[in-house]
């Protein structure tokens, strides 16, 4: 695999005449990949069915010509303001039942079939004239950015009760599997059901679950829709770019349907809202140190291991709430960064920072008046640094994570404490993996081997698919789950026989317990648990217990139990001695430095603002160390 | 009085063939009560007009068989699906105007007639089948919770506008006693009069009060409804279940209509954000070791001397912001508790946990597995402890304290400073007098007697009412008013001449000043004044000044003011110091550490999570002593 | 010109009996001004034109018969609830999309056309009886108060519309104004374009911008129509009283139609909630020490030198988050301030507290009970100092400050980082010039000379004005720019070539950043840049640079630029040298103490609770020293 870069253009913003230097200028910075097309649905057709497809033949001409490779977007994202009229009930609906109004962009509602047509129509007309000059797809922009996969509209209301009626069959299987007899919730047909929104005390949890697959399912009937509208013209690879912590529809699910994952990374964009814990003053100006990691490892298995970097950050953004500048040397490492955990490709958002309207804060590698901006220089860096690099090969990692989508909206439906979340829970684990100097892949919850990994974790799944089950049950490496692992039915019920039901493991959790940050329960050999409790009866080894006597931690064989979550200090002293213990060797890293080892080289990265030493060499802020491998 | 014990069970969410096995523990166990029935409407009529009483007939006599003696609950807290197309307008609205949806529960507005006599009815029904084959009813669940009784309804706009024609007869009438004069809101019909939300800056006082008035009526009159229900057909005793700081209706007037009160007890479900103040870090696995005692003291008063625990809890529930598990003994020390505050009985919630729906996560005293659950062995142990227990009398405390939901309606909608509030007020003082080892008597506003006490606290009141003044005037005891008591008309306005109107104690509150928690006006004898004081001319003797010279603390003989709310060292100092002056024995408690006196014995608690001394004796965490009182 | 005093009055609160003794006792404590009638509508129109003018004569003969001259208010800020019935649409909507209902006051939208013709028609009526007898004219009551200019109602989308499509007279104009090319959000006609709120993420900033100063002219032509009225009868001066720290119209122009301006200056009042930074725990009794000062110097700018204070607080209010009792001292301390800023009176609100509805916990000078308030003695002691004092006359302060509404609403819009405020900024320079002993002229954005000014601050405006180019092109003394100012077009997009675009000083700034509070970039020199970093290009001379090198200061002749926002220490240290070295001199005021210049005093006012020392006299807290100037 060759890695290559790119970035974001929109020749509708600009003059005509300023497209062959932006292209040759492009093309001299040593870019490969141009993303165009995905906000430009109003100059594609100005007017219901009247098309002007000139000015995009011409750019493609041009940004061809001049050896670019253009990824095209389908325009879905931010359809024309005539649609609207068209689709009057297409908008989207906050929690609070109100419609979100057109004037920025996805206001539409995923399960408005209108639309949906509309949108797929589209796509196919793009994939008709351009399905042969173009190297890949994007599908619309960024699914589920600015909260937009669960709508609480009429519209997603209808839609909602076919899904259950497809799902459930009867109303009384509905009622059975929901527990709608507690409080007298009986429904008598599905044309009863509400959303589980504005409800006086919390809604059924079955039901507010029920919710959030359907509305992870329309966004995969949604992309579908794209996907077979530009198969019937293209063979070009599909791609869409997810973004940062965007946890409201099953990515597994979309990214199944398409050749590429590719997401928008912006270190700084994310630090202050988006990232779980973690120092944020320390990494003001770069970004958190695991955060991108994460979603690195993750698109990456969205991808079966294709897999890029569409919109990389180039300087300050203009959507956190505050946008500093990145330190110097943060757009060179972000990039290598990237690579390092396997990117095909990394894109920088934007070409040239847009004068006006909402993004005219955030930079792009040209300033607007066309001078280059602070991450040019970077850009090209990188780009030198590749010119001569040779092909690689992707690798498995010796440690595999288990991320799943639904244990997030579970969790969300009923965190049983707050601050109880899967992203963060598995964002901890990884963290502590990540300190202890070790490369992880993500992998989905349905799995079926764990086959060349020494070491597993399956924290905090609602409960174990099949597939899962069988492959932990026939997993040679170490597996550990927990906390909160298979203590339900994938109803969100508590199950009988009691879970966790662990293959190789006798354990039961007899009671659960929340508790606020202020409250640890302590451990005598280090450190605590936070939030989560479960009592576990088991006849297992109980390797470690809370002060209290409450087991925490079970073994037997290769197969381990966590009842509480860790602590910073536990995770990395749990996690650590059990990675030695599967045959891995650990490394001590301190805050900041954080390693990724390919099939041939070691990168080690330093996110910190002082220097820090590698094994005996000094990293600069910003810098990065590589060193071979034995292959 | 025998001290019994019972539970909440629900034989709909169960199989039939289990109701035998589960009737015989709850005897084993020693329960004398079983709750059952309160959410079963959607079972027993499922369809309009179509009963099915069946089930309930045997599940009673399998309960009943079993030597149980069962509490019945009328079912319109939870009331079908179907009920709601019939009358589409029954759903209570929030605040923000928007329908409180269907899909949990409580989601009707107490005033819409025509589900209040659909409710009605069914009770009736209820009393006509069940009414000599039961030894007890309960009307409705938990008036108030999920904050449901304040409506901003059209239904309820409608309702408000007859209301307030029955109270002030005439437009005039109402424009005069609210003032409308002010910023010309005079109404010309009652039909202009609107609902005081989302006005434009805050409504008139008065305006908002009568709706607060009008709310409260609202739920007298539904319960009415439901008790006239019942007595056509029944001669059990009736009582409701009300629940931990609720004040949005007037608990006195609605248990008048009944022969019990009871109350939901869940000392760890409320801690977090029920209580006002106090070590909430100390107290996470025990709950305040005051908050209980002020509600069995409160509702003891509500059931002018009978009450009971209809909920107890039992472990860790579901609803609190986190939820622990109780530390060991907590349970045991609940109930006596208590009993020791007078209770007739203690029922736990639940007996068995349902694994499905909202409450899946809540402990009941069997797990879903219908293993025992924690909390059952000391359930088992207080059965024990009272097996051979000589019955018990109630006797009246030395100490009185006036609580009225009206004044608690009056500073919320004119705190006149964040924070100030009627039942933190009182609950600050209730506090002061525990730490002292004072048992007390809560007591309705319209109190026409303080006879036996030797000291009686009126803090906060809205205006005396005639037959308080009386009582005041012909008390023996020492009186202690204030702060903020009789500074207004009962319509929310300044009187003339200004207040307080004291018996037997000259005094003019000037000027009310308040001021920020960092804020607070030192007290050269220790301690200071928070939030708020008042500037009082007064003829009487100034027993206590702030460091700037304002009057805090007036007596004229057994009569005495306080000015402004006094902070916990203040409080206890100056509570303490009438208490004795008032021939009352204080005790120096420690913290965590709380006394009540019955007619023979005086039970001392250990709430702390650590050893208490009391007396040269040693308690142990959940630690209860029994020491016998000279009758 | 004479310095007099009034107090605000509603006759129409009170038996007509007590008229001629409160008139008495307003003339007898020295009163000139009496104002009545603006939230009176009720009364004078009890129904549609149906007019009740006899109390009003005779109120009037009352108090001009006492020898008390009288500003009549129109009462448009109140309209009677029979209004509503004639105008159901007549209501403000909240951000929410809510009507913001009857039942307080300003509940009208200023974009419907059929309220503002009906308010405007009173006015005429009330001048055309009152014309001649009354001494001045108060249009309305405090626009803007309650976050009522900016209202999101059908009737303002309407009236946008009409707006929009006056300012950009083609469709194609607005799209390339706004940018709408980006995200597709090109209109096809004027009738598509909505307001801009509850979009799915933020508006376009354009469209934003533009709805803000829509809303600013609606309130501007809602003004104009009620002066056209009053005038067409009346000789008598016509002014509004603004109030604190709204910002959401242009007082400018509203003021520009008007002879006084006036505001009401209630310093506890806005202490906590409006005042920007400062230690608000030391001044929880006197208010905030500049920010009165503040007002003072923007108001008098609005009415070109004629001001008054219309309503000044005398003792504790109603509405602020806590109310305490202003210091002994300050009553007369804030009137005498105003005096020093070249008030031509000061008028208390009120003269007697009302004992029901909203502000009945608002002091007065009279209790309810017609006894002297607290601050009676201080108005009385106001009164007698300024019975022999002489006439004074305005004097030009030798610093400028140019502050703008544009602004303010254009970094709310677009703020780039939580905290950007125009007000904040422009008061943090403001505070720095007081501190160091500065008296200051505040200016409008369209200021055409800074002739007599030798020093001139221009912070974050959005762009600089023609006229405000010229005359900085032509100032004599020295101008300082920045930060933040020139950056944008009036459209709010960022300009070619890009800014800032500054007379005589070459800079262009290529990147801005922002950053939390909690990482200031240090400023080797002392103190550090908060919030707000623009990265400037420039051949002047750089006289200063963060300690990362970045520049912060720059001078080139007597014109400098300064590229961050400086916390208090480098605001004082900057400005401070800067004003020196145009020839000013400073002082080091302490906490508390401050100067205000006129011709021929020198004003110094202790808002401090303890005493403080200037030129070796000790002011006690509260206290005033007056020192002659040189003339
Ligand atoms: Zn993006
Ligand atoms: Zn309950
Ligand atoms: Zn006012």
């Amino acid at each position: 695999m060759k890695r290559t870069l790119g970035t974001c253009y929109y020749p509708e913003h600009w003059p005509e005449a300023q497209w062959p230097e932006d292209a040759r200028r492009m093309a001299d910075l040593g870019l490969t990949w141009v993303r165009i097309g995905e906000f430009a649905w109003s100059l594609l057709e100005p007017a219901p069915g009247r098309y002007d497809w000139d000015w995009l033949d011409r750019a493609i001409d041009v940004l061809t010509g001049a050896g670019l490779s253009v990824v095209l977007g389908t325009p879905s994202a931010t359809p024309p303001r005539w649609i609207l009229d068209r689709f009057p009930d297409m908008l989207a609906h906050d929690a609070e039942g109100r419609p979100r109004k057109f004037g920025s962009r996805r206001h539409y509602d995923f399960a408005h079939a209108g639309y949906r047509d509309a949108a797929a129509r589209m796509a196919g007309l793009m994939a008709e004239r351009y399905g042969d000059r173009i190297a890949a797809w994007q599908t619309d922009n960024e699914y589920g950015c600015h909260d937009t996969t669960v709508s609480w509209s009429p519209v997603a209301q209808d839609a909602f009760r076919i899904w259950l009626k497809d799902k459930y069959g009867t109303i009384t299987n509905l009622n059975d599997a929901w527990g709608n007899i507690f409080w007298s919730m009986t429904y008598d047909d599905f044309g009863q059901i509400g959303l589980p929104n504005l409800t006086v005390t919390e809604p059924n949890p079955s039901h507010a679950l029920a919710f959030r697959r359907f509305a992870s399912d329309m966004v995969v009937d949604w992309n579908a829709a794209q996907v077979a509208a530009i198969r019937a013209h293209s063979d070009a690879p599909i791609s869409h770019n997810y973004m940062g912590r965007v946890t409201d529809f099953d990515h597994y699910a979309v990214a199944r349907q398409m050749e590429i994952a590719t997401w928008d990374s912006y270190p700084m964009g994310f630090l202050l809202d988006r990232v779980p814990g973690g120092d944020k003053a320390a990494y003001l100006r770069q970004g958190d140190p695991d955060f991108q990691a994460f979603h690195h490892d993750l698109y990456r298995a969205c991808g079966a291991g294709r897999w890029w970097v569409m919109e990389q950050q180039p300087g300050p953004v203009n959507w956190a709430p505050w946008n500093p500048a990145p330190l110097p040397g943060m757009v060179r490492l972000w990039s290598w960064e990237a690579f390092a955990h396997g990117a095909e490709a990394v894109c920088w958002f934007r070409w040239r920072q847009f004068p006006q309207a909402q993004e005219q804060q955030h930079a792009g590698l040209l300033r607007p008046d066309s001078s280059e901006a602070a991450g040019f220089a970077e850009a090209a860096q990188v780009a030198a640094e590749l010119r001569d690099a040779p092909d690689v090969a992707a690798v498995q990692a010796p440690v595999a994570l288990i991320f799943d989508y639904a244990s997030q909206w579970a969790w969300e439906v009923q965190p049983q404490g707050v601050g109880f979340d899967h992203f963060a829970l598995c964002f901890d684990l990884y963290r502590a993996l990540r300190s202890l100097g070790l490369s992880v892949d993500i992998l989905p919850p349905d799995t079926a081997s764990l086959g060349g990994y020494a070491f597993t974790l399956v924290p905090g799944l609602l409960s174990l698919t099949d597939p899962l089950r069988a492959a932990i049950e026939a997993a040679d490496g170490l597996v550990l789950t927990g906390p909160r692992t298979d203590l339900k039915t994938s109803e969100l019920s508590i199950p009988t026989p009691m879970g966790p039901n662990l293959p190789g493991l006798a354990a039961t959790s007899v009671m659960e317990e929340t508790f606020p940050p202020e409250a640890p329960r302590g451990l005598p050999a280090g450190g605590g648990i936070d939030l989560w409790l479960e009592h576990i009866e088991t006849t297992a080894e109980v390797v470690e217990r809370t002060t209290d006597g409450a087991p925490v931690l079970l073994r037997h064989g290769k197969r381990a139990h966590l009842a509480g979550w860790p602590d910073k200090m536990a995770a990395r002293r749990i996690i650590g001695a059990l990675a030695r213990d599967a045959g891995l060797t650990t490394v001590d890293l301190p805050e900041g430095l954080r390693i990724r080892d390919t099939g041939t080289e070691r990168f080690v990265f330093n996110y910190a603002s002082h220097p820090l030493d590698y094994d005996g060499k000094t990293l600069d802020p910003a810098g990065i160390l590589r060193l071979s491998l034995p292959s």
